[in-house]
């Protein structure tokens, strides 16, 4: 008797919650994921400003799965899928067959085709990426030691564009870092590093009550960080960046926080897509007319009753792969439930350093400064896996907090080091829709 | 009133040492080093098997002199000196001016001309090293998941060439490291995954007393790995190595631990050179005929009283630090000791694995199994540099311990995953002199 097998692509919150949901289904999954971990991106910005490791956010796929005993990973990039045949390909040239396919590969980094912003800024959404941008960071301030006259063509300046969660606390994380530097480099004037944050909008923290924008902005501000607010990236220099008002950041380091679109599997597929790339999903999140291809997470264009597009945030990546599982089990035992795909916003959270956060629950609750810093804190612990992962993780935070400093102020990405054009600029992004 | 400047090559156990013994002289001592920060080699071989992260054991060289306040730092590589302008050069194109200069560069692999050890082997002496050997050893097992037929082309197995220190403490990391992917790879034959440790002479561990090498013996080969001892590598191919009866281990995964040789800069600066390419020096430790050039550590081939070459462990580089910095502080002081350098050896360690490892003192004392173990974990715990470090280690040396678990299984070296040649041979060594 063979069961039927849910193949799964992607093994971020979304991918790993259908194993779950399944781990008593008479079914046999199959994780594939072009990285062998589960990466927790939320904290991605912490390993990209020194405060943690890529081992504390990092979690081993297949350790995740060992007490799934019907699930199996293999590492693979999926390029593209036979519907008719029932394959999912890969990069590798290997041909994977399914019964069921979920379909959970998230998002990449989307520019919008401002000019130079491909070229020149860097996203934060792979380990690869905190990595690089965090040695990117460590060598413009070793370089300016060397060369004091750098600083003024922007070596310790950082433009962070978007004024989201992302950019939120990536700009509040950066000024912590330079407290942190400035001990480093007792030779250097680290009171002129600067980091300036780029939002379109009039507030920072689009999703938040405006009482809790208003106190992150304060805390923003507070901490040195310069506000640009209404105004928008009209280009990305290697020297820094161009505002839509003509003025100019002089600046060595340009991250891109301003938006997402889905993965480029999404093109591949060939199904129909939506805003941001997203492949349209009945309100199952199955694809229309198919009851065995579903679409979860940031990759999908899933909407509320309303109509409205449902956010790219973990929380709708692990209701939708719990949901799909359902789904897949019923299906499986003949049952089909056909029930479509609710998703309950328990809340939202953005730190913006130490003990300065907003949170807000459905009911109306707000929270912030202190209790919504440690709010955060402990949510972020609990949602993480593993107990080494959460100790790791809890040290550091205990490090940081009391001694003011950060462990991780490693140049390691020798790519960064030695192959990176010498004008500071990025890593190139990948092509905007 | 300008102080003398002390240029110290390097930010290992002897360059650190130099600069905390300058810290009350009247001087100024500007550490360079290519990386920016201090590696903890006897701790490699743990990242490499995942049992340790990067950020354990590696501390920020701007951390570690923060209370040396006429101490700085500057990240380059050093490529020459001129002796006569008492400059050195960087790769950066920079020249520095000292008026005394420590080299304490270091040493590499070296692979004494065996036949395709350069392209096929690799090294263990950075943290680029190790990760890249995370990867690839995690890679092959990834890739024998996808393709069963990979275990008989040696997917699953190292070969470890050399019996010291360092190859028998990582042959018994990589046992440990198959227990835990035993549990991963539920459909691999991980039982036929294999350790075969080489060494020319008849024993392991040569520095050690014949009763350790003969426990240090029966606890590899509990541990399952594979000896193969009086024999000699007379090859290593893409897939694998010939010894020098003639006989094949087929194997993806070679590690190069027989056998160092001075760094790349002891040619460099033009000094004669002794055994290994090691720095002549006088039993000062200066070079002959200078005042203003000292040598120290694995570059230097001191030698103790009988004539003997000091051997390249930590001890020999810290002792010699200190040495250094007190003749430079007495010549700068104008009353120049000149007395020689006096090597204590304070005794070795080297650990197996869990609960297993040896340890003798000078006194002729001895100790081995759990107690040998427990010296070994506490000894280098007080090394490390940074409490933050310590506590991540111990934390990490505990849940390894309890739960037999490793916690960083992560293919993280995009380097090793996308670009490394399919036949799954090293990255290439540094050329042997």
């Amino acid at each position: 008797v063979t069961r039927p097998r849910v193949v799964v692509i992607g093994a971020g919150f979304g991918g790993l919650r259908v194993a779950r949901g399944l781990r008593r289904a008479p079914v046999d999954v199959l994780l594939l994921d072009a990285a062998n971990y589960h990466l927790f991106q939320p904290l991605l910005y912490q390993v990209a400003t020194a405060g943690l490791a890529p081992t504390d956010i990092a979690y081993p796929v297949r350790g995740a799965l060992r007490r799934i005993t019907n699930a199996g990973f293999r590492l693979g990039t999926v390029t593209g899928a036979d519907l008719d045949r029932k394959v999912v390909t890969t990069a590798e040239g290997t041909e994977v067959a399914f019964d069921f396919l979920v379909v959970a590969a998230g998002a990449r980094t989307a520019t919008f085709g401002v000019p130079g912003a491909d070229e020149h800024a860097r996203g934060l959404k792979t380990l690869e990426d905190a990595l690089r941008l965090r040695s990117h960071l460590l060598l413009r301030f070793e370089e300016a030691a060397a060369d004091p006259g750098l600083v003024g063509e922007g070596a310790l300046t950082t433009v962070v564009v978007g004024g989201g969660p992302t950019g939120v606390e990536l700009a509040g994380a950066l000024r912590e870092l330079h407290r942190v530097l400035a001990k480093d480099f007792p030779g250097l004037p680290v009171d002129q590093a600067r980091v300036v944050l780029v939002e379109l909008a009039p507030h920072v923290l689009a999703p938040f009550h405006e009482r809790l924008r208003r106190h992150a902005v304060r805390q923003l501000e507070a901490r040195g960080v310069e506000l640009r607010l209404g105004r928008s990236v009209a280009k990305v220099t290697p020297g820094g960046v161009v505002l839509d008002d003509g003025s100019e950041v002089v600046a060595q380091t340009v991250v891109w926080a301003a938006g997402v679109q889905a993965a480029e599997l999404a093109a591949q597929l060939g199904f129909e897509r939506g805003p941001g790339g997203r492949i349209v999903v009945d309100e199952r999140l199955a694809v229309p007319g198919r009851d065995d291809v579903w679409v979860i997470g940031d990759i999908a264009a899933a909407r509320d009753e309303q109509g409205q597009l449902l956010p790219q945030v973990a929380p709708v990546a692990m209701q939708g792969g719990l949901h799909v599982a359902a789904e897949i089990a019923s299906q499986v035992a003949g049952t089909p439930r056909n029930a479509p795909f609710r998703y309950r916003d328990k809340g939202t959270m953005a730190t913006i350093g130490r003990r300065a956060a907003v949170a807000q629950l459905p009911p109306g609750l707000r929270f912030r400064g202190t209790l919504g810093w440690l709010m955060w804190l402990g949510l972020h612990l609990v949602m993480l896996i593993g107990y080494r992962n959460r100790a790791s993780v809890l040290l550091n935070w205990a490090y940081n907090y009391l001694t003011w400093e950060r462990g991780g102020r490693l140049i390691t990405y020798q790519g960064e080091a030695q192959d990176e054009p010498p004008d500071g600029r990025g890593p190139g992004l990948p092509p905007s829709p």
